[in-house]
Order: C-alpha cells, then structure tokens, then sequence
C-alpha cells in the first residue's frame, strides 16, 4: 500500500483526491484546516484520512509523520516552493498542478541529486496544454515534419446555456486572479521575433476564432510564449501565440476597465465614496450620472455594450463602495464577486485548441492541424475546470507512484513517458482531443 | 364541412394549416406558385387540397371557384388590402397575422356593412402580444387597477445553445426587413408624453433586462408605442414601451452600421468595388487596413467587439462585393444572407415579455406584474417563430369558422371573446405566460 499525503481539499481537490482513492493500493492522507473541506473531497471513502491541520505550516512534520511516497499539493503556487524543499530535503517525491515557476527551477538539480521528482504543471493549463501539445509535436517530427507555428488557447467559461450574464464570463477562480491576470505582460512569437504587450496591451488585439461545433469566440494572447520552443522541443517554429478564449466583449471591456484605472492595486482613499463618485473621480467629469462620464471618457455613445456591462456591474450606482475596499482593484474584484457567479444548476465548460502550421518537406506538403478537447462540467457536482485540473494531477501521481517516470528532479509533462499514458487514462474520462487537418 | 382557403405556404404556414387539418370539420385549399411548398405545408393531410396558383393574381376567381367560408391570408403584408376588398366584395371572412396597416382599417366600415369579419394582427407580435397584454390589463381593470406603466417586449433569437455567431442574432426572416426595420422610427410614452426617436435613434438608447431563468439580453424601443393605450383600452396609463429583445450589442452594432452609412436604400455605383474599397469610401479614410478606416471614423479602439463583428461579417475583405448590390443595403443584407443563418440541427426561441406598473386605489397598494413567454423550437422541424405566428391564426381561424367572434369590420384580437378561447387553447401548446408579481 502506497501513501499519498494531499495538501489542500480546495475546489479541485475532489476529482483528483477520488480518483486515486478508487486505486485500491493508495491510502491518502488529505490536510486540510477546514474539516469540512475534508469530508467534502474524501466523501467517506475508504483509505481516506482527513487531517485537520494547516499543511503549510506544518509540511514538514506531517511528512514525518505521515512518511509518504508522494506529496500532491493542492495549495496556492505561491506555498509550492517550501513544501518542495521540504520534500527534497526527506527524498520525497511531489506532484503539482501549478507552474513551476523560477523559484521551483532552482531546485531541480538539488532534487535530482537526491533522486526526487518534482512532477509540476499537472493540471489543465499548465498541464493538459503542454501534454497534448507535445504529443503532436513529436508526432510530426516522428513524420519528418516542421512545425512552421503554433497557436494555443484555452478557457474556462460558462457552458451556452449558463452564459447568461452581460459580461459573458463566471467566476471559476477567486476574482481577484481574474483582475490580476488582466495586468500580465503578454509574449508572443511573430517570425521568430518576439512582440511583447505589456500592461494589458493585449486586450487592444483580440481576435475572433470559431471552435467547430462550439461557435465562435474571442482571444487574445495571455502570459509569455517564448518558453514554449523549448519546452515543446520545436527550434524550427516561427510564430507561437498562447492565448485565451473568452466570449465576445471581454478584451473591449477589460480595456475600458484599464483606461478608467479600476485594475489598479495602489491604496486609495475611497471613503463616502459611492460607485458613481468613484467614476467621476477617475474620469475627471463632474455629471451626476456617472455613465456619461465614463462614455465620455472612454469616448463610448450611449449604445455601447461596454457601458451596459460596467451599468450592470453597478459601477454607476449611487451606492457606498464597501468599506473593505482599499484600491480600485479591490472595487471591482468585490463586484465580480457579488455579480459574475454561476447558480448551482448551471454548467461550466473548459475549451483547449491547439493549431499548428506543419510543413513535411520530404513530401513537399503543408498542412494546417486543429486538435481540440471541449469539456463540461456540472456546478453543483464536479465542474469542468475541477475535472480537467484535478484529473491529470492524479494520474500523474499515480504514474510516478507505479513507476512509469523514470525522470528526476523538477518535470513537467512533455515526454512521452508521462503524455501517453496520461492522456491514454483522461480519454477514458471523455477528455480527448479531436484532431483535423486542413 | 366547412371550407378554408389558404393564401400562402411560406415558412409559418405548416403549424397553422395542420392544425386546422387536425380538425375534422374542415376542409383546406391551400393556394402557392410553388408545388413543393404546398406538399411540405400539407405533408399528404386529409382534408388538404394543393391549389398551384399564383394567389394574388388570382385572389377573387379563387374565391369564386372554392367559394370558402374563410380566406386565411399569409402572403406578405403589402398584399393584404386586395385581398380584403376581394373578400368584402364576396361577404367572405379573412385571417391574417400581419398588421392591420391604415388601408386595411380603411376598410372597417365597408366590411361592418357587409357583415364581414376581417380578422387581422392574429401571429405573434402583432397577435399573441395584443391577446396576452389585453388579458392582463382586463384582469387589473376588473379589480378596479389603473395601469400606471406597460412595457412590452419581443424577441426571435437563436436559442442559448445556437447563439454561436459574433453577432448573437440569425434570420427568422428576410435580412432586407432586419435592415429596413432599423431604419424605422420609434415612439415611447414617458409620463404621457409621445418621444420620437426617428431614423434608427432608438438604438443609442438601448437598456439590458434580465429575463428569468433566460438570462440578460439588450432591448430597444420598436415602432409606435402610441396605438396601444387605445388598442388595450388603458387611458389612464402614463409610460407606454414596446421594444425588440436582442442579445448584447446588437445596438451598438446596428448603431455603427447606421453611421457608417451600411443601411442606405439609395442607389450608388458599387461596380468594380470590394467590401473594403467601401468602407474606405464611406469613412472617407484611405488606409489599406479597412478595418483601422471603420475603428478611426466610429471612433473605436481595437478591442472593439464591433469592429471584429463587422470583420467577421466580411466588411473589411479585399473580395469584390456582388454584382447585384445596388445600395449598401444591399451589401448588408446580402452579408446577413451569407452569415447570420442557422443550421439545421439548432433551435431558435421566442420570448415576450410584458410588464406592468399598477396601482390599486382602493386597496392604496402598488405592484409589478410580469409575465413571460418563452417557446424553442427546431430549426429543421417547427421553428418557434413559425409555430407561435401560425397557431394563434389558425386558432383564431377556428374560432371565427366557429361562431365565437361576434365582431365585424376589421378586428384585431384585443377582446376577451377572442383573446380567452385563443390564449386557453395555446396553453395546449406549452405558449404560456408565466406571471409573478413584485
């Protein structure tokens, strides 16, 4: 009997935590402060031990307690780093969802050297894109084939039935990732030159693209997509372009969010304040209603669906901004908190496609693939964005416990030795990718 | 056996003439030029008798020769005058779901004389909102209500799951009425004032309304609100608003289009032109990219959902516009043609939705009533729009052959006497209005 010692019960946890607890030779340990999480995520099962402890805090000690073959961790990146320490420091192995970013890098040498694997970037996005992604790769290059470009999108949205609101989108993480995420430099690779978007420039480029059977929709690149050529082992690419997909309207409005300064996480005093001072003050126009002013300013006529959402959102209100509200990005986290929220019935939907432009100079061919996967998921029971994060953590784990990855120190899933038979397992759960060439 | 003659087998014909072969008691000549279109709308029915006839031409010989007790009429409005008077000349009834425009209530008077019934606004919207609406506010007025406020509203849309186009909106009918019917002028009562917003105006003053359990959507003011405190018999009342449902930014968008010059009628030389030399043309903004030409004269950015819904719509191509286009209206409609339709297996919706402020004097008590309809329907069987146009005809049809409609002259179906047996029997069909109060 294998040990698995979980961090976190979260919102993900549950579909990774079941899975393995379905495995007849793993007993997970799952810590998390809130029992009540606990019992959630094990549902009763057999061979699993809630822990109600803080796993941050306690990482170390609970190891030594608990003495694992693995550590999953479920907790926020920014904890990734001790607890992989710690894990190093007892030889033993850990797996993640979350980014590897620098700060994990660092460590892979010392972790190799102890004969550690540090398996990160196990969930969706980074997770599902890099295995998928790379499983095509080395199948064109296997053909002889060039990879000319790759584009790559992924989001997480509200199922066609459940888009139901004026901003097209529904909270799937914590609002103030969703303002956070709006700031990032964007990278993207065009002919081998490298563009960068900083600030939220991005949202000044979207673009539209039809997912078949789906419909069409709006993206627009996201984070940097240099290191991709490298992890993706393709020197000969040309353009490369990650991205996300919203519904149509997300990037006009997050530009106008931007322009008006309501992103931004400096201290400001907005006491007495109501939603509609705060709108005069950023836009510097004194009208009672505060709608002309932000079309003024924005340069908006009033059939501006722009204007309807910020309306809708309340930011127009006469009303006092809470007071727990310390900057404007706290202003409008708050508001999609209380507004961009899906009701229990609803259904959410997670949607990945990749495209890659490939040229066979044996054959003298180009040929244009679109390999894409579409999930839904149910609010109340298990979402999309849960399944499709949670579940590849999982057989990740379970991968690394029955010893089909031989890799040591910091991994993530780009060989086939992990992305077969990863993948292989989620297709069993109805994640595949439909592939056609063009 | 009573006898039907049926002008017109167009897309609402089929529900509204099974239905009236489903009864036994009637007998249905059914006049079209086009063969195949009879034998779809009468799919081999007893009782249903295929006339190839052009019916306009040949209205009154038709008459003569079948010698019906009704002509239900569903040729295009402009047709419907001649019909009429052929019908009073022959002291037969006519039906017909289409407006019941001033020449036809010219003719009131002469058809009262002749004992004719001429029964008219019997579809949709004008129909099941007069019926619907009329109910209401007898129910108010018999418990001794005033109606302060009515709003009403009416949408054709594709449903949730269809509304996969950037422009959320596809044709239930022809795209030069979606492109003549922006142009129309609109009328509201405001505090029993007429406001007049001419020439496409009303889309600068779009609002968003949450429709229960449907979600938001953008509606806009629509025809001549003015007829209506007569036509529902509510003098007292003091905001008076009928308005169209669409999805967001669907005025915005007709709003650009209107600017930009898209919906003229008047004739201009587009030969030798592609969509993009016209859009340069119309802004007067020479630059290779059209679409920085259209964003530079609206006055919008490039995060602007409106310039990537009329780049997707092809406005901005290097792609000779079509020979037979004689007026950027043409263009227009003949882009929607292309672009806004629906595929076979998808569903379209109606929705209407009226809303009432009251007052109860005696009582010294307030509320709001609100009462929805929401019908889907298949785009390859019975479409929602023509089902909920061509039942409430022939229902209306029935009741007159029947001997329920006491009125003669030119009715429209605003009287208990006709709105009760027709709203009951559309219950049958799942066309309820579901009514809380707040």
């Amino acid at each position: 009997m294998k040990r698995i010692l979980a961090f976190g019960a979260g919102r993900v946890a549950k579909p990774c935590i079941q899975y393995l607890l379905q495995k007849e030779d793993y007993e997970v340990f799952l810590v998390d402060k809130v029992r009540e999480n606990l019992d959630i995520t094990l549902s009763g099962r057999e061979r699993g031990h809630p822990v109600t402890e803080d796993a941050y805090e306690n990482a170390g000690r609970l190891m030594d307690e608990y003495k694992p073959d693995v550590v999953l961790c479920l907790l926020p990146a920014a904890m990734n780093s001790r607890i992989a320490r710690e894990c190093i420091q007892r030889s033993i192995d850990m797996t993640a969802a979350s980014y590897a970013k620098e700060e994990i890098r660092n460590l892979s040498e010392e972790a190799e050297a102890k004969g550690v694997t540090l398996l990160f970037e196990m969930g969706l996005d980074p997770g599902i894109d890099h295995m998928s992604a790379s499983r095509t790769i080395k199948k064109i290059h296997d053909e002889k084939g060039e990879v000319i470009s790759f584009w790559s999108v992924c989001g997480s949205l509200p199922e066609a039935s459940s888009n139901n609101n004026p901003y097209g989108y529904k909270l799937s993480w914590a609002p103030s990732s969703v303002v956070d995420s709006s700031k990032r430099e964007a990278k993207i690779i065009k002919d081998k030159k490298v563009i960068v978007m900083p600030d939220g420039e991005t949202y000044l480029h979207p673009s539209l693209v039809e997912i078949k059977g789906l419909g069409w929709f709006e993206e627009y690149a996201n984070g940097d997509s240099t290191p991709y050529i490298q992890a993706y082992d393709m020197p000969e690419v040309k353009d490369v372009y990650r991205g996300t997909l919203r519904y149509l309207g997300w990037s006009e409005t997050v530009n106008a969010l931007l322009r008006l300064g309501l992103y931004e996480s400096s201290k400001i005093d907005l006491s007495n304040m109501t939603y509609s001072d705060l709108i005069r003050k950023l836009t510097d126009i004194d009208t009672p209603d505060a709608m002309e002013a932000a079309g003024a300013f924005l340069g908006l006529d009033s059939s501006s669906a722009v204007l309807l959402r910020l309306r809708w959102l309340g930011l127009f209100e006469d009303v006092p901004v809470p007071a727990a509200c310390e900057s404007t990005k706290d202003v409008i986290a708050d508001l999609y908190l209380k507004k961009l929220t899906y009701m229990p019935h609803e259904k959410d939907i997670v949607i990945m496609q990749h495209r890659f432009t490939v040229n066979y100079p044996e054959r003298g061919t180009r040929e244009k693939i679109v390999s894409t996967m579409a999930v839904t998921g149910d609010i109340s029971g298990e979402t999309a964005i849960s399944r499709t994060t949670g579940l590849p953590l999982a057989i990740g784990t379970d991968c690394l416990l029955s010893g089909k990855i031989s890799q040591k120190g910091v991994v993530i899933p780009t060989s086939a030795e992990i992305f077969d038979p990863v993948l292989d397992e989620l297709e069993k759960f109805g994640f595949k990718f439909e592939e056609y060439t063009e």
